[in-house]
């Protein structure tokens, strides 16, 4: 696939960091347990001409490592010499290189680090921002705010809701996946209760529950026009997702946890889903989420996304059949120079070439830490 | 799950180690490319009272810093002071712990590494070998030779499947994949006349086809009586191997690139198998094979192995309904104190308590590598 000689935009370096960043409290949700931290994994690819692209990815605070090792050991090496503008060869081509350790986990991770960074590199060689290469839809998306917040107690969960509204969002979400369902249900009456009946309210349970609580669940929740419930049960049983849509009618909404594209055709197939919610953090980078948005678009089914908001406002902004874009609570807008702009409520996605995101490295540092 | 002071069955350490095994020749299939080493990722775990149990994963190059990176940074740090005699639970635990970033991949072989090393502490806690622990059915199994020769010229092919017979095998098999299917449909002639009618006779494809490509390659195939059609298609296209048995009836096999026990339920409920492959070394370790393996009863399907001869040989020993296990070329007798002993044609578990799969550890420290 790569020429012998291919020139300029020849791949020169990469140089892969990971970072630990603090949360400011400790953060709770349903399957994942308490989190402390999260982490960054970062890959700069140079090309011979000088010029260079950032991609990253995120852990919820495990495997950062791994990610790193992988980038380090089996990714980059993989790389040096080829053709950095065959974006989407190159995506195949790492997908193989690793495959029998690979069909997801880490290596989704690590390939979508530096599937973003061939993509910073294309969008900065066109001059023009994300948004315009990835599909040009519009320059901004409806976004939502959410946290993880199952532990929160009703007051400050309620002051978490408000601080949301205060700062332009029109639709949020919250984590339920209480012991007692009565719990849930209260939470989710009294948040209906403060925002009124024109604000978006979605909830997510990671996963906490069986197909039958779901259902149940789903039918408890049916009198608090829920925009969606999410992951209501595990992300492979998707035959599961299928029997809650059909017994209750509840739109439902999942994606975070696939990583393969195989994985989203399953789903498309068979999951009854009313939402899909590809995270270019972990689905392959740029072109594994485009690769979601577009088997979306044939199923009919609106394009939406998971954390990573910095980034995927300018993919969401791009796709005509966007839906929400979640904007998440770990706090990487204090690491990066461009936090997240909202306007009438729409996210608006970045306005020059590459990506829009520019880490401030000297806020990084402090973080780092060492393979 | 672990009491607060578990006692003399506390994990105390765990220490775990990579080795880039060289093979003696550079082997080829149809989607891996070439292999010139192999990894093994050893885990060594040690209790409270000082009993030692010992795990490993395999990689076929590539990978091995990344399980190496999970493990040290993220499951061994959690399995400390936890009790080593709950190894379900423990594994159910490790799952979870990671699943963020699971699901699969790097996950499955680090988890499976440490599973090993809690059955090898809980048979020789039991004082019992393997075979008994997991299920006793018998002490031997039936076992088929197999190498990485798509690349051999047809002589080399034909003297490798004559060593296969020349040490003891009643069961063969080879890459197929050529850029012809008449070359294949060649190379298949000249075994089974090299081996004649009884042998068993598979082919293995590395799922280098399309799903259309494999029912013309399965049809050409029906005069030479195979045993099985491995992987002739991505592992994860359940359905399109249900598509190929159906139009062909060939008798198909895959399991190797399967490595959570929700991508074998789809492959047991749409992908009309008539053996399924799970590897220990990537789908969970002993817990994650025993399961698939109970599943394959539940099927009606005889569960058979991948790679990993000298502990597989005691799990397809312990089963009732165990088919053929694959006697892999990677050179690991060199590094292991028990060479597998075929016995009338067939392969026999060893009989001291604990896995029987003891590392020469001098031999291995010659391809230590660091993280
Ligand atoms: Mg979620
Ligand atoms: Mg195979």
């Amino acid at each position: 696939m790569p020429p012998s000689d291919p020139g300029p935009r020849a791949i020169a370096h990469v140089d892969c960091a990971l970072f630990r960043l603090p949360l400011d409290e400790v953060l709770t949700d349903a399957k994942h347990g308490d989190h402390t931290h999260f982490e960054v994994v970062t890959a700069t690819v140079t090309l011979a001409d000088g010029s260079t692209g950032t991609g990253y990815t995120y852990t919820g605070g495990k495997g950062g490592q791994a990610i790193l090792a992988m980038l380090r050991h089996d990714l980059a090496p993989f790389l040096l010499g080829k053709d950095a503008t065959e974006v989407e060869a190159l995506y195949d081509a790492m997908q193989w290189h690793v495959h029998y350790v690979a069909r997801g986990g880490i290596a989704s991770f690590a390939i979508s680090a530096l599937d973003i960074a061939l993509w910073d590199l294309r969008c900065k060689a066109a001059c023009q921002p994300l948004w315009q290469v990835a599909g040009g839809a519009a320059d901004r998306c409806r976004a939502y705010a959410g946290g993880i917040d199952l532990n929160f107690p009703l007051p400050k969960l309620l002051d978490s809701i408000r601080g949301y509204l205060a700062r332009g969002h029109n639709g949020v979400k919250i984590k339920i996946g209480q012991p007692d369902l009565a719990d849930d249900i209260a939470r989710i009456r009294a948040v209906r209760e403060l925002i009124g009946p024109d604000i978006a309210f979605a909830v997510d349970a990671n996963y906490g529950m069986s197909v039958e609580q779901a259902i149940t669940a789903a039918k408890a929740f049916e009198p608090f026009d829920l925009l969606w419930f999410e992951e209501p049960t595990i992300p492979d049983d998707y035959k599961g997702y299928g029997r809650i849509a059909e017994a209750t009618g509840m739109p439902l909404a999942m994606g975070e946890n696939l990583h393969t594209i195989h994985e989203f055709e399953y789903a498309f197939a068979d999951a009854k889903l009313s939402f899909i919610q590809p995270d270019a953090s972990n689905c392959g980078g740029i072109t594994g989420w485009l690769q979601v948005a577009k088997l979306a678009k044939e199923h009919g089914i609106p394009v939406c996304s998971h954390g990573m908001q910095e980034l995927h406002v300018s993919l969401m902004a791009s796709q005509p059949h966007a839906g929400w874009m979640e904007v998440h609570s770990f706090p990487i807008d204090r690491y990066t120079t461009r936090p997240l702009v909202i306007e009438d409520h729409m996210a608006v996605a970045p306005p020059e070439p590459g990506t829009g995101v520019t880490f401030d490295w000297d806020k990084m540092r402090a973080h780092h830490e060492e393979a």
